[in-house]
């Protein structure tokens, strides 16, 4: 308990835990006021965030390379799993895709550019490693073109219909699983060497033992589900009176409230001139919702949802993805950067998110 | 004929050559066993191929480097050419462009796949020659602009009618061909330099002496023209019969098939860490159909076919010609490997065959 | 006056001059021979241009780097603004979109291809700086985006009306007016040593004084404006006349006809081996007119125009400036250049200027 305290003291985020009980007294007592609901269950998301990637890292860090790197790997998405779930369950799939993509595109631009920029505003050039990260944005490359086929299919050929669509989102879910475990055994055992900077994480913070990490994980989990109940039966009302569509909510809004925590570790990172950390955590998170959460929510959803849900995205959010990905793939390649390389990653997400909130609501 | 015999113990795929006498019969004998007779004719295409291949080389070996090489690269993909005319000719467009398209999906990725994931379990890393990698991927890059240039303008701009498409075929064509000679004098005159690993072949094999050589090719070309014309005949009903559309025929069989001889030379070479030769194979043979194949075929569609053919393809082929070349495009630049590349080519290819095979023949 | 003559002699272009004359002569005494009117102003607007560009020069390397750089980059497509001013202020939007997507691809695949083409026909191999050819490719990358996601979205979201496309273009024009100040202070600024060689100009040609200077630019903008009115207004119906549609007039005619000055520079650094240069003024003009000129004309539009202009690109042309753009960035990727490049660069450009030409006129 005195190790949790002063982990909330050393990371200011978790002061906003004062919130998580707030959101549960204002839905008992008004359960209406969806605006309010909606941002203090965003506020209260993000430290509960923080803390589960602290205990993941701290139980990562005692069980060994291997088991340690799968389970960081698997649980390092966990919020946007716990959301995504609970949108699906509610039959929500525009959200659900919605926080897809997003988190794919804010991962990769936004988190990716404000590392480079922040980091390029204190030196003057930063070196990464190009293997590695060349390799983070092949993996992305391959989801996001498993992400496309559906739709650029039903698009191109009408005939196509919404059994053959949802065929083929079930096995191409299969096969991105499967890519996804390959690619673990590829970096976490056989060429581990490749991925060394990047998956060391925050090393040098002060980590939690094994059963405090574990009942982290349990008690903290269970809270990121309740409030994300609150958060996804608050938001299509809350978006509505804020004039904001579902799209750019799930795009946006979701996006970097369930990748909070692992944006400030970035950010630090670049700070620290640790670029590597920073791209490993940016694109490695973004290929881990395109490889393995994606996939997870398609099975998941013959299970837990009103009805199966399929991999087709709307074309805008195809379009954005790709040009995402792409945009990586250009930027990593060189292995250097500068702060200008930070703002060109940056403006992207601008035209996106600019996009995204004008766009008429009905559309998204 | 000695020599023939040798080869044949050498080579276990030719053992398949007791395939061929035996399509006949059964073409004679039963007229109507479609599937019998498309089962047997891939059977029968595969050593007849491999055949065409190392008489190829023969020839080229002693006709001098130029010479030899322009041979060899426009006899390279006989076979595929013979299948192709003799589907040209019957006036079956769809299953002509299938086989262009799979020809150059399944060489950038599969046979590409295949070779560095072999290559890879062999060895933890390889590299390559960036440079001659690069030049082919800029080929097929540019051969692939023009192919996919008339879908996309037909599809966006609705009003191009067929004349103009036509029309905008024929010039292309003829554009590729240009360049494909211009291309030509590039690797193998004024920059041979940089091409020079891969041109190489399959040194060390026993050639054939001139007169067997040439007697080779001009009586496996008549074979193959035969066999062809059976497997082009069958392949519609036999796919019927096996639920599969004519475009996944032509995509992954007809390709698989055609380039089978040019594969066992791919794999051998990455198992021997020459991945050079596996990457100039795979792509150079891949250029080879887009910017030789495809524009010859539809010059000749004007003298031998019912009706000229276009360079329309339908959009979901234009959409895997595009994203095989960009993989080709990041995968070649760092000029390194290790077999989780490999495994991300294969999975692109995945994707793709997974799509074609489900997807409801009609819209094929 | 005595340095302008010099000027004159020295530079062979600017014996067109005599053209100027002819054209206002024409112009009085035949205004409806607009196909001869058309071809005159065509070859007076060339010989302006080269005297613009290098009035911009002098004056750039008198105000010292950083004014100067400003001033060069902004005035340096000043044939190209002028045009386009007085196309929006007829409202002929069209030709103003076509001649800004036509310099875009014009300057990216003509300007470049022809540069390494003749550069690689006196040098075996060419070198230049990959760093800034880099990030010139990215900022062009990142002006192509905003470009074309208003057409992406409207074309896959069809809801989406004129009334969001036209709130989104000014917008996006604004951001990237934005990006294209950063881009300034990035590269005369911050990291200037990235961009040295590819800033440094035509260095070793005389100068003009700053009064000649100032006087020419004042003098010679008035000039292009003029003759690019009489340009504008025969340009369509010349266009009819010679069968032309006014896409291809745009894209082909008026981008190579506004960047011709250019055009003899970066050619004559190839010839040079500076290839640094022609790299720098390729990309650099390119990214300049997708940064700025087309925000500015969109912005200028409110002001002047009979009613607002957006950034909503015909289909044909998204598709062509992307694939410019990746081209660019394929290209510049390795830093070695051979004739063959520039061949490709060339080829990818044919494609797209007999696809225009042959384009019904309807479509455009």
């Amino acid at each position: 308990m005195n190790l949790l305290l002063k982990q909330i003291q050393h990371n200011k985020l978790l002061w906003l835990l004062a919130f998580v009980p707030v959101v549960f007294a204002v839905e008992k007592l008004q359960p209406e006021a969806h605006t309010l609901l909606f941002a203090l269950s965003v506020l209260a998301i993000v430290p509960l965030a923080a803390m589960l990637s602290h205990a993941t890292e701290s139980v990562a860090a005692k069980t060994g390379d291997a088991v340690g790197g799968l389970l960081n790997a698997t649980l390092g998405n966990l919020t946007e799993l716990v959301i995504a779930l609970t949108a699906l369950r509610a039959g929500q799939f525009v959200l659900v895709k919605a926080s897809v993509a997003g988190a794919i595109v804010t991962n990769t631009l936004f988190m990716l550019g404000v590392s480079l920029f922040l980091g390029g505003l204190k030196y003057h050039e930063q070196e990464f490693n190009r293997i590695s990260a060349r390799m983070q944005a092949g993996l992305l490359f391959l989801a996001t073109v498993a992400l496309l086929i559906p739709s650029a299919v039903a698009e191109a050929d009408s005939v196509a219909g919404a059994a053959f669509t949802q065929k083929l989102s079930l096995g191409l879910s299969v096969l991105l699983i499967v890519a996804y475990a390959l690619s673990m055994l590829f970096s976490l055992r056989t060429h581990r060497e490749l991925f060394a900077s990047a998956a060391h994480g925050e090393a040098g913070e002060s980590l939690f033992p094994m059963g405090l990490a574990l009942a982290t994980l349990a008690g903290v989990t269970v809270l990121v589900a309740m409030v994300s109940h609150i958060f996804v039966e608050s938001v299509q009302q809350a978006a509505e009176t804020l004039g904001l569509s579902p799209a750019f909510v799930g795009f946006i809004v979701v996006a970097i409230v369930g990748a909070a925590a692992e944006m400030a570790s970035a950010f630090a990172a670049a700070r620290k001139n640790r670029l590597d950390m920073s791209v490993g955590i940016a694109l490695g998170s973004a290929s881990q919702i395109a490889l393995f959460v994606a996939p997870a929510l398609v099975l998941l959803s013959y299970v837990i949802a009103p009805s199966p849900m399929n991999l087709q995205f709307w074309p805008s959010a195809v379009v954005m993805m790709f040009i995402a990905t792409m945009t990586a793939a250009l930027v990593t390649n060189s292995g250097r950067s500068a702060w200008f390389v930070g703002v060109m990653l940056l403006m992207v997400y601008a035209i996106f998110a600019m996009t995204l909130y004008m766009l008429p609501p009905r559309v998204a």
